[in-house]
């Protein structure tokens, strides 16, 4: 009888080139899916609520998978944490889900988090976790022009080129900035997200934090809803996958 | 004329064996030694507020040292990073310091913290940065304990063989145990700690928190006044140091 058990997993985007298997590299879906295989005996394939890209980290990254074996929620978490080693990818949870439960597309938000560290000393303990931002950022101009992502618009100006997505239009929940010393939290929720839509807004942002765009410039580029108005890309290190919730 | 150098320091304490320069070791103090000596052309000694053992990080670690050449500030800072490099340290402020100044001697206390993550599954993004503790902690039980340590006392119970004060009495100011979801954070702050104090002190309060001691057999080791009667020493990739008041 097939069982279908969902994991929450937590890695550090830095050893990875990003989730999705890909001939060669060494991918977190290709670690997972080893490791199920050594332990279990079976070809077992993975879905993924948010496939990130390379040096992308996740806190709690949720999946699922088949397995014909009967097998313990236990052994299915030692299973693969075992396997997984010396790969910094570790499930944190397995448990049994309902057949019609799907990691991707059961889901109804997702969280992600952004850490920018401002200052001019390079980074030491932080590096390749945070986005290390030189010039002075402010917080409250950022604020400002993140209210106006805040609800249901076509957000084209932060959309990747390689989006597969049919529609631009999102519905952003929650933008939330906080500070806290020399560090800058960007705390976001949403159903789903255009690629590389997360990176885009904080790139974007950060051009608001330094004073380089008012927040009406930042305004004028949403509203072009063309990605060639918007800021830079912030770096993949700095980005989170925090959770989803079904 | 001589000029002292105040420097603040970050690391990660992964990357050397410990801040004390030792014959053929990667220690923090033989990287920005040399790293002065790179720029400078001047063999520098450093002296330090707080030597820390292998594996543990520090986010404002001071120390100082003096130079003949006539250098500004942002030399300083950017001579050593630049020449620190790929090393894992960075200096985050240079600062001119009166002739009288003295990183070890004329420090007015010393802050710390310890970190755990409590939770079966193992590190991922953590890995190095935290002491994995398996067995659940109860906060409370650790806090009452915690409490007993504050003030004045012989702290022999938590002081490493190796310690070379002359007194094992010490003054605890702080010692605060706060919770976040599956993260402890022990933070401390005294004049001075006895060799491994901080890290024996966790390790301690751990056995109140698994419930394998209660508070009371807790009090009877610390009054035993033995270090034998304490518990085990927690791993040093746990340990931060914080910073250091003047």
């Amino acid at each position: 009888m097939t069982t279908r058990w969902k994991i929450t997993v937590e890695y550090d985007g830095a050893g990875f080139c990003g989730w999705q298997r890909q001939a060669e590299d060494v991918t977190v879906q290709a670690i997972i899916e080893t490791a199920i295989h050594a332990f279990s005996g079976e070809a077992a394939r993975l879905h993924v609520a948010g496939r990130t890209d390379a040096g992308v980290h996740a806190l709690a990254q949720v999946a699922h998978f088949d397995l014909e074996k009967g097998v313990k929620a236990v052994e299915v978490l030692g299973g693969i944490n075992y396997h997984a080693r010396p790969h910094r990818v570790v499930v944190v949870k397995a448990e049994e889900a309902p057949m019609d439960f799907h990691a991707r597309f059961s889901a109804l938000s997702r969280r992600y988090r952004y850490q920018i560290i401002n200052r001019s000393a390079p980074l030491a303990l932080m590096e390749g976790k945070a986005w290390h931002v030189v010039r002075p950022l402010s917080l409250e101009p950022m604020q400002k022009a993140a209210t106006l992502l805040i609800g249901t618009h076509d957000f084209s100006t932060f959309r990747a080129q390689r989006c597969q997505a049919t529609s631009p239009v999102r519905t952003l929940d929650e933008l939330t900035i906080t500070q806290i010393n020399e560090t800058f939290f960007f705390d976001v929720k949403a159903r789903s997200f255009l690629y590389h839509q997360v990176r885009n807004m904080v790139g974007t942002l950060a051009k608001v934090g330094t004073g380089q765009w008012s927040v009406d410039e930042f305004a004028a580029a949403f509203a072009a809803a063309e990605r060639v108005k918007g800021g830079p890309t912030a770096p993949s290190d700095g980005l989170y996958f925090v959770s989803v919730e079904y």
